[in-house]
């Protein structure tokens, strides 16, 4: 049988030591800990206050926009990962400012770790392979009804909220979110 | 064979779709995708600003000194973590006041969230299973040399800098920390 063929059977089981019921593969013991997981992204704006999007060329949320966001990869600091999803997706080389939001999305199990940023180089970014296309919209032109994610809708307004201010705590959920 | 000889056996792969390798494991097919872990922990105080702090029943750190935090677990919000990782360690209902810090410690791929929080039920904290012993540590009786980890100096100090203030942005790790 090829690797490819090979495919694992989880069952629920609690583990030696732990306190709640795991997914245990049935055929090789691995315990398959699910943890939330995160994602860092920011709201990047140039110096005339235009922000960064990113139509996805990538499920779930194809052809749909999005702030350059995306999950944290072992080995970096939340700073460097979001700088390198911005870099990925769209060219572009971050100035990040600080914590703009820490969302908790408990259906998925994700934490995204949003910042706000400046954009160092309008002039240059380009879209990467997630990407199909990036816009700078100024507040007029953000395309409300085809944002992929609740929570891109929740960053844009928060962001807005705080524009120019330097003494806010990071944002949560907003009451009416998920 | 019992489940309990089973074991997962890892090999380094790139698999189909992904742009680096992960561990695969070649009995099953099992991609463990390695995801930065999430710890969520508060400086919880008192009325009269002393700090909540446990000292470790279990290792890493059996013995010494540590804030109330722990690995969130799937199907919580960062702030739900916080919270009952205070009462499973202490006993303790805090109500959260702000996030204080976002650590990074690559080396050991996590990520800490650390809330600034009140502690409401000083008179009746008790240590859980994970606490050999809970203290209310007044700034001068807080014991420097016998703190378990590095990120628990880090944001008791932050603590401090910012005490009665509302409009810090959190603290990232410090420039002299890992
Ligand atoms: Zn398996
Ligand atoms: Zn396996």
């Amino acid at each position: 049988m090829s690797d490819g063929q090979a495919m694992p059977s989880f069952a629920l089981k609690v583990p030696e030591g732990d306190d709640r019921e795991r997914n245990v593969c049935t055929r090789c013991g691995f315990v398959a800990y699910q943890n939330p997981k995160i994602v860092t992204g920011s709201v990047a704006t140039t110096e005339d206050g235009r922000i960064l999007l990113c139509k996805r060329a990538i499920e779930p949320g194809f052809g749909f926009w999005t702030l350059p966001a995306g999950y944290m990869e072992l080995g970096e600091s939340v700073e460097q990962s979001a700088r390198r999803e911005a870099r990925e997706e769209a060219g572009a080389d971050l100035e990040l400012d600080r914590v703009l939001a820490v969302y908790s999305v408990p259906r998925i199990s994700q934490v995204q770790i949003m910042f706000r940023a400046k954009l160092l180089n309008a002039d240059s970014i380009t879209p990467g392979p997630e990407s199909q296309e990036l816009m700078l919209a100024s507040w007029e032109d953000i395309p409300w009804d085809e944002l992929a994610f609740p929570t891109v809708v929740w960053a844009l307004r928060q962001h807005r909220e705080v524009e120019g201010r330097a003494d806010f705590p990071p944002f949560s959920n907003p009451a009416d979110g998920v």
